[in-house]
């Protein structure tokens, strides 16, 4: 069993940096407070014997070395940057329980013949740079390196001049780590296990995700001085769309969710009407037919809205994967691990996208998941219990245990 | 007829004061460009034998003497301060034509026996000090001196501060003047004018307004592994009271306007479902009854709205005024004027708050309004041609004429 008290204690202890203003914290990606988190975390893993290798992405990987110097590594983590207004465990209890596996084994004095590797990735959330799973994305050769240093914020800040500026951008090449298998402990981010009491959630598969992002052009006018038929408002149409959004997503049911996240008007002065629109839409179903069936319907129906409202239309996929199947050696070696502690469990879908479906691509990879209160994630309120946090760090540390071999 | 040629080069001329960064102008008031831009109209008034008079608010009055000591003065203008990104001609063409109406006066060697009085009101726009027509609010006893002088930027500056580091800030009692009565040349800020080819806007009515801010609290929560119905979606709330706002709006139809202009979303990103949105509406009415019926009805349908998807609702009023009714006898002078000219023309509704809106509190008052391209304002490219600025100026003119009696 890992220390659940040693885990606890350290994920408190990386929630001091970049506290949000409710309980919970704003590290996002390439900001200093992401920078102070990462020395903290390269701190403790050197501490814990490991040896640091930062890839041109950023990405942290510490190893632990195996008795078998041609073994190739067992790999865990997951990400400690947040949301603007982010939870203290999404992403972070992978990171840091993938930490605490390796400081628990260093406890036993248990070798192990495949060396471990503790990942932090990169921007996953992609709130601050779009898209998200940006790093893991780039290992896996879907995207680019230059096309990823290339992402701007909302400032116009460049990825790649951002991540030079914090200190973190390495030397190793991206994707040129070859693994064994990868496995990531994750919280839900929904309610299903906590709701069913259970413990541990297997995870099988993965929704996959469309992002796009439409722009609707109108016309800047005064509110006041503006006959309501010579109006081309473009605020209009975007609460048009958002309804459409939803609408889609409920004639999909069950195993379908849509929102509007980002919703922008211009100028976004109380007495002009909006000339310009620009929000942001997510589809996911671990359904293909689904997924892209409700982003046809989408792209037919708002342009007939924007059309109909004689607005400028334009859509572009800012994100898009599709439905993800874990392996099944992985699954079943998590599978088992939470057997072997009794803890109560059932395979589950994710709801989110993970570093682990982009590494499925290149790797044998599962996932863990723990609950959380109320399914509540991005969120400062996010909370999850240490018994939740300790058993999925329990059932990651024998899955790894079991497939690098002691 | 005023000299459209002279009146045109000064509307250029005071155009390269505060230039925009887009062919308009951003002369905010109480700026440097603002007390430029009033150097050179009192320059342009003294060259025209007025003499000039400041009130505490910075307001210019610009006197031509009558040939009856005892009498009344005619008052006319408007205001030189611009929006941000503003245009060359809201609130300039009444500013200047009153002082082409004075100096073509001179030309033809006529004398009136009421003085006749240019002014500039001090912050018509509103923009960086709100509220909008703020020293016109004070002249009539609406807002109190020292409230104004403490209204701040957003640079926290104080409005009385930067009146008196401008050096506008006169020694007259604001307010203490009699008028006659009130005469403001405005562009339309509107297509209606220009739409049906009409030369001159008679300004009967000016719309009452309600300024609304809506506030929707929900939850924020993770776009992708949230179930549809654990939702509690403020931006879809947002949608809903947008669309409730237009339909409010056409149901009220005609002589009724709405539209949502500010419109944010928190946390505004891409994978979260906004847990808070806020936003401001703006409905307008020349009839009391729809205008204050708007509102009630908003405030019960969106509160149910809200009510029905679990959200939070607030609803502050953030600014009001009831219908204005210009006075009958200013309105038929200026009526009067266009048909001597043979100037095609139409009653209209002012769509937008002017200072003549307040004045009409204390003294007769009424409003001529000339076409604007494309019914364009609040914009840089706000546009008009030198015949419509013209047309205005001389039933301006005309109107005044009449009333200072030759
Ligand atoms: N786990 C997580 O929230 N990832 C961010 C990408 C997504 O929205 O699914
Ligand atoms: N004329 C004008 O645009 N005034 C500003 C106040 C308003 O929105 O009506």
């Amino acid at each position: 069993k890992i220390n659940a008290d040693r885990l606890w204690d350290s994920l408190m202890e990386m929630a001091k940096i970049g506290p949000g203003l409710a309980g919970g914290n704003n590290r996002q990606t390439l900001t200093d407070a992401d920078a102070e988190g990462r020395a903290l975390f390269q701190r403790w893993c050197e501490d814990a014997g490991c040896t640091m290798g930062v890839d041109q992405m950023g990405t942290m990987f510490a190893t632990r070395a195996g008795t078998d110097p041609d073994a190739l590594p067992v790999y865990v983590g997951s990400h400690l940057d947040t949301q603007p207004t982010g939870g203290k465990y999404d992403g972070v209890l992978g990171v840091l329980g993938g930490l605490e596996l390796i400081r628990s084994l260093n406890d036993m004095g248990i070798r192990t013949r495949h060396p471990i590797v503790v990942t932090n990735w990169t921007n996953e959330e992609g709130t601050r740079f779009a898209p998200a799973m940006l790093a893991s994305g780039v290992f896996v050769g879907l995207h680019d390196l230059d096309w990823a240093y290339d992402r701007v914020d909302a400032e116009g800040k460049r990825f790649g001049d951002e991540l030079a500026r914090i200190g973190w951008k390495g030397d190793e090449a991206v994707g040129a780590r070859k693994m064994k298998a990868f496995f990531e402990l994750h919280i839900e981010q929904g309610p299903i296990l906590e709701a069913e009491g259970k413990d541990i959630g297997i995870v099988t598969h993965g929704q996959g995700l469309w992002w796009l992002e439409i722009t609707l052009t109108g016309k800047d006018a005064h509110t006041g001085s503006t006959p309501m038929n010579m109006r081309v408002n473009a605020g209009l149409g975007m609460a048009r769309i958002t309804e459409l959004v939803h609408k889609i997503a409920m004639d999909h049911q069950p195993d379908a969710v849509g929102a509007v996240g980002q919703a922008n008007v211009y100028p976004n002065s109380r007495n002009v009407i909006p000339g310009r629109a620009v929000f942001t839409v997510d589809f996911r179903s671990p359904d293909q037919a689904k997924l892209d069936g409700m982003k046809a319907r989408l792209e037919t129906e708002a342009r007939k809205i924007a059309e109909d409202m004689g607005l400028g239309f334009d859509m572009q996929v800012t994100g898009h994967f599709d439905p993800v199947t874990f392996d099944d050696a992985c699954v079943d070696a998590l599978r088992r691990a939470a057997e072997r502690f009794g803890y109560s469990h059932r395979d589950i879908v994710s709801g989110a996208g993970h570093d682990a479906c982009w590494i499925n691509r290149v790797a044998p990879t599962a996932m863990v998941m723990c609950p959380c209160v109320d399914g509540l994630s991005h969120n400062e309120a996010e909370e999850i219990t240490k018994d939740w946090a300790a058993a999925g760090a329990n059932v990651l540390l024998h899955a790894v245990l079991e497939t690098a071999e002691i």
